[in-house]
């Protein structure tokens, strides 16, 4: 959560998962749905707010891949770095929403131009970081997959108990 | 979001599904593992917090069952009363943690006798309302599920978007 009480600058939800599965470009006249895949890993939705800055990411990347949230084989809690396990990283501006009556506002969403700057960067650094974890350990299975910022977030998800937690920023 | 920006009573993520299965009981040396499964509607992960009291849950209810998140064959957002859909309720303790350090902590989530109560008149009530919602355009198949409180939730989910929202109260 923010330390300082404030409203946040993005939102992450995080989930567990054995196996992932996500859209990256829907079927059209010429082709079929195409589609990304982790095994073992962390989903993480993500929602930039206004005044996000490119400064808040390596705080906030580091914080989510080193907190200890998944369990290991031994039942023990450890990062997803350690595990190691891999990333499905997912654009979802309704984390963003405040309900105004029955329906949602996204007002405080950063727009799209700098939200999709701030999830590219976000990407390049949780790849630069699951990399060298997973070669310091030889998993060269282990990757980083992302849906594409804007397109809507077609999921599959199969988990072992999602552990489903909030983290602000 | 809580509009007195104090700390919530309740946090909720929401998630739209086309079909989710939750495990209710884990495998033992007796029996398989058993499981409940929804198909069109919503998944709704909730954990309350200390000071959390049954006052709270026909608005919460309510709020939850007839915000506009759900998108209709027509592509319009509509409740998921109005879909209407079915719920699979997962309570989710992990919602409350908050980071101290690497790990996590859940010393605001309340006890687990509360927890239990209040997480089974939050069914209760979702079942009510879902099933005149129901009853009203004879839609038999429309249903509430739940996972067990305390268990470890084995889920799996198929979405064609999960529209992931963050409710609190």
């Amino acid at each position: 959560m923010t330390e300082k009480g404030g409203f946040p600058a993005a939102r992450t939800v995080l989930q567990q998962c054995l196996q992932a599965r996500l859209q990256v470009k829907p079927a059209d006249e010429q082709s079929e749905a195409e589609f990304v895949q982790i095994d073992r890993g962390m989903v993480i939705y993500v929602c930039f707010f206004k005044g996000a800055t490119e400064d808040l990411l390596p705080k906030m990347v580091s914080s989510l891949l080193n907190l200890r949230l998944c369990e290991s084989d031994s039942g023990k809690l450890v990062s997803v770095l350690e595990l190691p396990g891999s990333l499905l990283i997912v654009p979802q501006a309704t984390l963003g929403g405040r309900a105004k009556g029955r329906g949602m506002q996204y007002h405080n969403n950063t727009g799209k131009e700098d939200g999709l700057r701030l999830y590219s960067a976000f990407i390049s650094l949780c790849e630069r970081e699951v990399m060298a974890a997973a070669a310091s350990v030889g998993r060269a299975e282990v990757t980083v997959k992302h849906g594409t910022y804007g397109n809507r977030q077609v999921l599959k998800l199969d988990t072992n108990g999602p552990y489903t937690h909030l983290m602000e920023f």
